[in-house]
């Protein structure tokens, strides 16, 4: 038999064979009645998910290109700007500011590291800034923020708060208008379980001023030429119209099970993980709590390399891993548990960690972390 | 039955069901081998298909953003630039060189007009230009153009030639090296056959050395950044994987035809496409000869509105053409026949448009365009 293949890294994610079937379907013009309505229906169902009643704007792209279009859209040249990072996208946010010359002031921490809202506060007071760019969900590292403390100290501090949601959306409480979110960039291929290359993000009102004062140059990613053209339901450039099909198809799977199951399904999910983890010995390097929803990552044992155990685990048993980033390459391996994925996902997951780990002479407990994860899984710790 | 659906619009084109198949396989990693392999394969082909020894550039995107990368990776603000423009897509290089504070020189004709390289080498005595970006199928007009006489008058004025090829890479001649054409961008929903949503741009040493020096901000359509990534088959971004993998089989189809033949194939369903609408007793708006070989476009007889004839054959007969863009609202229809069409489809196109203009009342003549459009196929006029 060919070889089963698990995907379980923290984008792109595995896509219901629901919504595969659905990008299937033949081509459609993006100028039809049938695009139209698909169009319609998915931006509604955006504005659903995202939490907002303003317009969800959607792109042909990644989630980089959605975050993208919120510096280019909302920086002119020279415009101060604070990036608090601590990890691989965080960084990104910086990259994207230095690329737009926007004036940086740069809140680094650790890999790992979780940044405080009283920290930008602090930050906000010595220097004033345009926008404060953030990261909801660190990928790199499986650290989940609560946005809510960090967009009220910009607010405060009179700048615009902007963040990464693209692994968070859907998968851990995210409310756009009522935590007053200024601008919301994420993309399709986490959460909302779409094969990837469809990115989106949200404005508020004091976005839109803004917007309509930046300078950087832009076309693709302009957000008043998408708006205008969502308007009219007229794309304003060909868009990828077999996603956008698989999107609507997730998007009503993911309304119908309901936001807040699908968190809770995340929290347990990332509950499971952790405590099977554990049971194996096994150090946790992202945190050791119910915020750690979107992706695990833990250590390997003294000895491992986890690149070689992610290799391992995916030539010899077809389950793929993310392996870790930048400083954290070689000692960590992280499961991500993002969108259409179940507790069996989780026990196969342990499963094959122990069965890896094994293989390459780690001395680990065998045998309970299948049975911890489901009871894990289940009952909430006292 | 449900009704049949019939796509005949000059892009997105109608995706090959093995095309469809392949974006429908479960999602895979972008960095695992998987996606490293099929990365390589369809950088290989793009090249063949490009004809070019250059690393062909790959985006997730529209061909629009492929022409946005062309202009951000070029210029600098002020940079002095001419755009040849003759219809909706000649208008979208203005657009971007106005929004990247290029500075403009629009040699603007009539939409349908054919651009002369003459007029673009008088142009450029009068006043020099860092690069020259021009069309070379005209979508919304069915005008190709022979790109080697603009590129060499480029040349011969110390610019670079920069060459929209979105709907004519792989429909008709095209020879990025041998033809000396620095940039050519373009999509993979036209002749390429597959699902709107990649896209692509080649670079020439010369336009390498100028992207080098250029200013205008840019991240995810940053050329050096994808050039890095793709020459160690490490994304810069998360690609489209779903996408790709379709792209992969779609030009495998394309090279297995071979593109002497996939050209010989568009040349012979233009010349049918003509000889059928004439047989009717249309007038072309389209160029009446074999260079017309990527979209057909005729006008209605007199007291016809063209909105009300594509909007009829769409809605009652499941067939959907292209409707006259900006001034040609109403006065046209058209009729793609770009990538995965074979005379079938252009019989079925002409039917439907007799059928469609009878209803409306006009006066054609019945019962010749079908056999005339078979006859032209096979036999070229004499």
């Amino acid at each position: 038999m060919a070889e089963k293949r698990y995907l379980m890294t923290p984008g792109p994610t595995p896509a219901p064979p629901e919504v595969l079937a659905a990008i299937a379907q033949p081509v459609i013009h993006h100028r039809g009645p049938d695009y139209r309505e698909l169009y319609s229906n998915v931006l509604a169902r955006l504005r659903d998910v995202f939490r907002t009643d303003q317009e969800v704007l959607l792109f042909g792209g990644s989630g980089s290109g959605a975050m993208e279009s919120a510096v280019a859209n909302l920086c002119s040249p020279g415009d101060p700007v604070l990036v608090v990072s601590a990890g691989y996208f965080g960084e990104r946010w910086a990259a994207l500011a230095k690329a737009y010359g926007a004036d940086l002031d740069h809140l680094r921490y650790s890999w790992g590291e979780i940044p405080t809202a009283d920290e930008v506060a602090g930050r906000l007071r010595e220097r004033e800034a345009a926008a404060v760019f953030f990261t909801h969900s660190e990928t790199s590292t499986g650290v989940v923020l609560d946005p809510q403390p960090f967009a009220a100290a910009a607010r405060e501090a009179g700048a615009l708060s902007v963040v990464d949601a693209v692994s968070s959306l859907g998968a851990v409480p995210l409310e756009t208008d009522a935590w007053g979110l200024d601008v919301v960039a994420s993309g399709a291929q986490k959460a909302l379980m779409t094969p990837p290359g469809l990115a989106m993000t949200t404005a508020s009102p004091a976005a839109w001023e803004r917007t309509a004062k930046a300078t950087s140059p832009r076309f693709y990613w302009d957000w008043e030429r998408t708006r205008k053209g969502q308007q009219t339901l007229d794309a304003p450039v060909t868009p990828p119209v077999s996603l956008v099909a698989g999107l609507d198809v997730a998007l009503a799977m993911l309304l119908e099970e309901g936001l807040e199951s699908a968190f809770d399904r995340h929290r347990r999910l990332g509950r499971a993980c952790r405590e099977g983890l554990k049971a194996m010995g096994l150090e946790l390097s992202s945190p050791d709590d119910d915020s750690s929803a979107v992706v695990t990552a833990a250590r390997v044992p003294d000895g491992i390399d986890s690149d070689e155990l992610v290799l391992l685990l995916r030539d010899r048993h077809g389950v793929t891993l993310a392996p870790g980033q930048g400083d954290l390459k070689g000692k960590i391996f992280r499961v991500g548990h993002i969108g259409y994925y179940d507790v069996f996902d989780i026990t196969t997951a342990l499963a094959a960690i122990e069965l890896g780990l094994a293989e390459l002479g780690a001395e680990i407990e065998r045998g309970v972390a299948v049975t911890r994860a489901l009871d894990a899984f289940e009952h909430a710790p006292v």
